[in-house]
């Protein structure tokens, strides 16, 4: 889930400094039509201690207009609000049609404070979330406008960013005692930080995971952020044709991704290939016998570019099973039958007996991904699928079953090579079409649907593993490793 | 929330025969149109044992043509089921789009049984609900018209209607162990219904909640409801403006309601009254002045007939109070900054603080009853406002506050009575005005808005207290005996 901040994103001073200017301009712009606009707009900013909401709240407030805007800052309860039910403080609060308000601290904070420091357990944090979400649920039938920023750092980025804070006298002052105690439970607030923002994030209020450890990236991303939820709104609010975002938008920050940031170049000789895919074909084999014994079935979802290699993937898993166990799907154009229900239904047919495995060769993410760039998916279908598909995940890690899902990443030299090659070798040519081609020309669209996917459906207890593809010997063996590893892992946990 | 399915609704052998033909064209008309349409149809029949849920399934299968139709029968789960995530036996049933599909035993039957019979706790219960809401919710957005009924019997209903069905052989079989154990746990069993039925009744998925006690009422009852829902749906989701509902649509069966069912004969005589006026008033006082030292606040609402003796009736209650302590809020029109807010707003504004107490004079409840019959919300409005209703009273709740809300009921011609009098003393004039009497002519939808609040809203936490008005003395000294009653209780157990 926070994958996405974690990839070390900075913007130089005089980047920062044009685009700064930009941005301001567009706000001020966007902030006017607002004024008359039938709903009001709520700002949330949380996140990591260190992460910089402080700086990023002082930006938004030098670059709005103040007249119809407010900081909304909340503490400790005062007498007066502990004295109602705990929404009043939040109530009072609330902007007013036409205007914006910036929360510093929100319904978020004290049920993510409680549950790091084990006040209350998961069930009352549940509680707490489902009465944020009926919350946010009203407010946006209201039409109301909710941005909630999250902003992540890195457990070494909070350590040092709080040392280098705590080390400047004129910084001191705002590193807390908590602050301090903050940092010795990281892991905690992140597993709880996760939690909440999967629950939360709804198609009409999703976080946006902003990476925190660079001051002027974060604010311009937050900012453009602001800027592009409010334009998207107007206009979906306004029967006017009048199209708001075009002109006024200025170019965005430079959006590093996760699939850049993988490692293409590695690979795995033949020689060694061979002995690994041996060995662990051989350790798959004894462990799918064991988690049969067990009745723990598996899901694999495989998803990736065209030509990344998938298929060759699959069949090296295969090749080490028993034939009655498991069954691969592979997903195209939905039947007649099919298309007569929910787009989850024809994956909910193939859930797996107990013991057995079911692969699927591409998946449910079709939905956010092709279905996405091709708009095949209207937006509300595709924003509000990513809690479908959480929530779908999370019916089958509750009955125990083992989920693997794997991106396969090639880049785009390689897949032209592919392409080619195809064409050359003749029992492969079925496999390259035009729409291949066209597919290639929506590189950058698919690439942000990606990076979207994963910090949406990423999750501990179901993570997207990020296969180097270029090579597809090291593809292989690291996606047969990393399924014998959780198998093995599942074991042991419940012997 | 039972109240409305308590009055003892039964319907003639010859009016069955004559509506239930005029029912049995209509469905099939709008089955037919069904077919084409780009969505499902899942009906639920559940309630209470020997509510006739048989019955009932019975009749619609009889008038429904079964093409386009199954009725599906899910008991214990299969081996097949119980190796699967528990959702997954009703993925793989699920109606395709054109067809209906009918549900004996659904997502619900499992965790209320599990609730009654302690085997998970409310929590557990809470968790399992919000697993529904999302179904039915990905459901929904799908375009999946959910219709859900509840068949109710009074406890003494269930137990004569299980002692019928025992006693004779040709039924005998129906009644199983299973059903006496239930009639043991009636209490629980109401109790646990009406968390889930408030919980899961949403405007996208309401539930009906229907009277078992006459299988005809209670079969015409439903019937007539699955048309009126597929036709709204169909109508909603077709572009053309073809009225399905029009012609097509045959005379509901008569439904009593809860305000004919009040006795208005009720009346205090004026020495009676002074004795027990001063009476509650001295209580009133103490009480308030316990409840202060407490710091437990109360919320009392007051909503009914225009000229019903709203006014004095909070007055009688004021006059024992310290005016320190309690504010009046008559809710009129709401004022410009009010507009600008979400409609909650206004009453959140003045929630009490600890130990005070706030009377509404009309109140939110304005949101579902004149909102809703004046065309000023529009109906996904007012149909959400239940759950938002509900939700805003149980942060009341959990935050300790007395809820206390007042129906106060007179009938038609003791209105006009009143509005003459009012016209007759100068002082009163003011008071009425050319829209009262316009209110008047939409008596009916009122009655209608009315019931179907209290079968929405009135739990057993904060349940709707319908006063009979038409005798000023007895109102008023039914509302201030009520609250004292309510307080002592109160105060009783925190003590």
């Amino acid at each position: 889930m926070f994958e996405v901040a974690e990839l070390g994103h900075t913007v130089e001073k005089s980047v920062y400094k044009e685009k700064s200017a930009q941005l301001r301009t567009a706000l001020l712009a966007v902030q006017d039509r607002l004024k008359d606009s039938p709903f009001s707009v709520i700002i949330i900013i949380s996140g990591v201690d260190g992460g910089g909401k402080g700086e990023v709240i002082t930006r938004l407030n030098e670059w709005l207009d103040a007249h119809y805007m407010r900081t909304i800052a909340l503490g400790e309860s005062t007498d007066e609000e502990r004295e109602r039910p705990k929404f009043w403080r939040f109530w009072r609060t609330l902007p007013a049609k036409g205007t914006i308000g910036l929360y510093v601290g929100s319904w978020y904070s004290d049920p993510i404070a409680q549950r790091v420091y084990q006040k209350i357990d998961t069930n009352a944090l549940q509680t707490e979330l489902i009465q944020i979400n009926q919350l946010e649920q009203l407010l946006s039938d209201d039409k109301t406008l909710i941005i909630k920023c999250w902003l992540h750092l890195k457990k070494e980025a909070q350590i040092k960013r709080l040392k280098a804070l705590a080390k400047d006298p004129a910084t001191k002052w705002r590193v807390t005692d908590k602050d301090r105690q903050h940092l010795g439970l990281y892991d905690e607030f992140i597993g709880v930080a996760e939690q909440v923002l999967t629950e939360t994030s709804k198609a009409h209020a999703p976080w946006l995971i902003v990476e925190g450890s660079d001051i002027r990236y974060s604010s311009l991303t937050v900012g453009q952020h602001v800027l592009e939820r409010i334009q998207q709104h107007i206009q979906q609010h306004s029967n006017a044709a009048t199209d708001v975002t075009g002109s006024t938008t200025p170019s965005q920050v430079q959006q590093y991704n996760l699939l850049d940031a993988l490692d293409l170049s590695l690979k795995i000789d033949k020689s060694d290939y061979k002995k690994q895919l041996e060995k662990y074909q051989g350790k798959l084999n004894e462990l799918t016998r064991l988690t049969l014994a067990a009745k723990r079935s598996s899901i694999l979802v495989f998803e990736g570019w065209d030509a990344a290699g998938k298929g060759g993937a699959i069949r090296r898993l295969t090749e080490a099973m028993d034939a009655r166990h498991y069954q691969v799907i592979p997903i195209a154009a939905p039947t007649d039958e099919e298309r007569a229900h929910h787009y989850l239904w024809r994956f909910w047919r193939h859930i797996p007996r107990a013991g057995q495995v079911t692969i699927y060769d591409r998946s449910w993410y079709g939905r956010v991904l092709v279905e996405r760039v091709e708009g095949l998916a209207k937006p509300n279908q595709w924003q509000r699928a990513y809690s479908e598909i959480v929530n779908f995940e999370e019916a089958m890690l509750a009955h125990g079953i083992v989920i693997m899902k794997f991106w396969l990443h090639i880049d785009r030299d390689e897949q032209m090579r592919r392409f080619k090659s195809r064409e050359q070798i003749s029992f492969k040519q079925f496999k390259i079409t035009e729409e291949d081609y066209r597919n290639r020309e929506k590189w950058d669209d698919y690439q942000k649907a990606v990076n979207e996917m994963i910090a949406r459906t990423s999750t501990s207890k179901s993570p997207w593993i990020l296969v180097e593809a270029n090579d597809k010997n090291h593809a292989r063996i690291k996606i047969i490793k990393a399924y014998c590893d959780r198998l093995e892992k599942m074991l042991d946990e419940i012997h």
